[in-house]
């Protein structure tokens, strides 16, 4: 019983931190969720330690990115999606590339061997989708091509960062690199996703009144999240996350004729659940490890590497959208977010990663996520007010 | 990683579990929830072994029945509750004597001494407001005087029952028992009810637009859900369960004028979480334990006292509603539900309960909860018939 009120408690000032973090950050004009972002660091461990990690947090935290990234997908058609398929494969590469190289250049530089130096350089790569999402959405500009470039290339990253996570894995235990390996695990991530955006999309357009079929009046809804959890389960068996199985999932839904009503039902599941995924995000940051002069010259140069370069990278690869179009982009592929802090923890666990690195690519994680909302919505303003 | 998927195919199977069951038990023209526990049982360890026990788990579990008797509290007005308190006090106080009795004497009559009969006792008491409320809900008969007076009645049924538990708790280590002491705690339990619902109906009748205050445009939902949380932790530092809070933030917010919005807003949360808490509790169920005829003999018996001695409680405590209407008060207090399930366990923690006991009084406590949906739709449509 104690513990359950112990949860209870942690739910509250979780929720409630949230909102009061979204509520001035929007009226500094800035989006809200840098606030709850800010607010997880505030009540985290490394600040006032009103929360402590806890795996129900983390699960809660997951149900959010998952379920955003359902909406997201929502609002987004595969016939648009394909329109710019050829930029976001630009992007999704490029975007790995350039991080990738740049990335491995510094931990070399900063005295790694080669095999560390890359698992170091996987850490800059992969583009959390999340953040981005939630911004394109508080700005309401998901309609818009940039927006579709930069959801398309955040699942190609997605496929390109697991497939060089596990490349450098291999590396550090010196196992010999299986080419044929790395083709079949590439094979069959492309391979889910083309068969579910593509037969999916078919059979919801056709057949939208099965959703309809159960006794239960919120059938659509309760299917339709049935069909969201599948996918993101399915999706980490094949070594992706589980917000791109979430995202196809809402992407497949959007084909159904109950899309609006499904838009409109995931409006309260996204105010209660996303909250966590943010806050929980925040909290990750271990302050009292950064607390030297050395310490943060170098979070900067590490930041600064992991901005630019993943921004050059989408800048290069988006072109075709025009400058304007394509520094939206660039800028959209920032975010590292929790992906940035799940491979931070894998290097910890492989032993690549001493504490105090791992800090940092936490923290370099969460400033590139921070950063990135206030630079969108003033780059789309800006983009509106030229047209 | 992995232990992230593993969590993901729990929530995809418990939930798609919880749809299907809930599908063949309405086919059936049985309640949905009925489908929802048995589901549980099937997918449980006891049987299928598909999904294992997990703290995150009943978190959500929790969430869900806390969300539940938030929008019943919604569905509820004070002004209408005052209306029935004298016949809820008198159901709330029968209910939980009538049983408590019965429950000592069958447990004396098995060879316990006093005290432990005693505590055997308090797990026949306590209804489970979750079971009745969603009954209730899918039912459509929310704002019928029987309704009304059973959710009254399962406030001060928690109220006394935790106050009994106590009692019972302490005489198992021979601690004297001290009058004052259960005073204070009734006092203030009682105290806590009685402020909530009277302070905070007059405070959101009149400040209804503070909800539309953040720049949020679900801020009447988001500042309803954090009140909600809120209040569910309050209530359990008063010993009462967390869904009395819930419960008691739902009646206020019912006071606003973003009343109808937030009742709306609050099904497809409802949709998401409440199955994990119907299909948790079906899990609970350990059926290798009742393996045997004399076992099983045992079980009938208890679960007829449970079922007798509640409905008795609650028919003469009700009686000024008329024969049908006391009949529907009663039936609608016999699940015992998770509560019997969590006094189980502490009598296990502590000793008093055997793993066999512990075994039986959880399977009580789930067929109290599963003979009783059908019974109230069935008296529901019968007096609907007549009038």
């Amino acid at each position: 019983m104690e513990h359950g009120s112990e949860i209870l408690l942690s739910l509250f000032v979780i929720f409630v931190a949230a909102q009061v973090g979204a509520e001035i950050a929007q009226r500094l004009k800035m989006p809200g969720v840098v606030g709850e972002i800010a607010a997880g660091c505030a009540i985290g461990p490394s600040l006032l330690g009103w929360i402590h990690p806890a795996e129900a947090l983390d699960v809660l935290a997951e149900i959010g990115v998952v379920l955003l990234l359902f909406s997201v997908g929502l609002e987004t058609r595969l016939d648009e999606m394909k329109r710019v398929g050829r930029s976001a494969l630009f992007v999704g590469m490029l975007g790995v590339i350039i991080p990738f190289v740049l990335g491995s250049l510094w931990a070399h530089g900063s005295g790694f061997d080669w095999a560390k130096s890359l698992f170091v350089a996987a850490a800059f790569v992969a583009t959390s989708a999340g953040i981005t999402a939630r911004v394109l959405q508080e700005l309401g500009v998901m309609q818009r091509e940039e927006s579709r470039v930069i959801l398309g290339a955040a699942v190609i990253d997605d496929i390109l960062a697991m497939l060089l996570l596990g490349v450098v894995t291999a590396m550090q235990t010196g196992e010999s690199l299986q080419l044929g390996k790395i083709v079949i695990i590439l094979c069959e991530a492309v391979g889910f996703v083309a068969v579910i955006a593509l037969l999916g999309t078919r059979v919801m357009r056709r057949r939208s009144h099965w959703l309809e079929v159960p006794v239960n009046p919120l059938s659509p809804l309760t299917l339709a999240l049935a069909l969201c959890l599948g996918l993101a389960y399915l999706s980490t068996q094949f070594g992706l996350a589980a917000i791109i199985g979430a995202f196809l999932a809402g992407m497949i839904a959007s084909e159904t004729r109950q899309r609006e009503t499904l838009e409109h039902q995931t409006q309260p599941l996204l105010a209660l659940l996303t909250p966590f995924f943010f806050v929980m995000t925040g909290s990750k940051i271990e302050l009292a490890q950064l607390a030297d002069a050395g310490t943060l010259l170098t979070l900067a140069l590490i930041t600064v590497i992991a901005i630019v370069s993943k921004l050059l990278g989408g800048f290069l690869g988006a072109l075709a959208l025009g400058r304007r179009g394509a520094l939206i982009v660039g800028v959209g592929m920032v975010p590292r977010g929790e992906v940035g802090v799940v491979i931070a923890s894998l290097g910890l666990a492989a032993g690549v990663f001493s504490a105090h690195l791992y800090a940092l690519i936490v923290a370099m994680s969460l400033l590139t996520s921070i950063v990135t909302p206030p630079m969108l919505a003033a780059l789309f303003r800006e983009k509106a007010a030229d047209a």
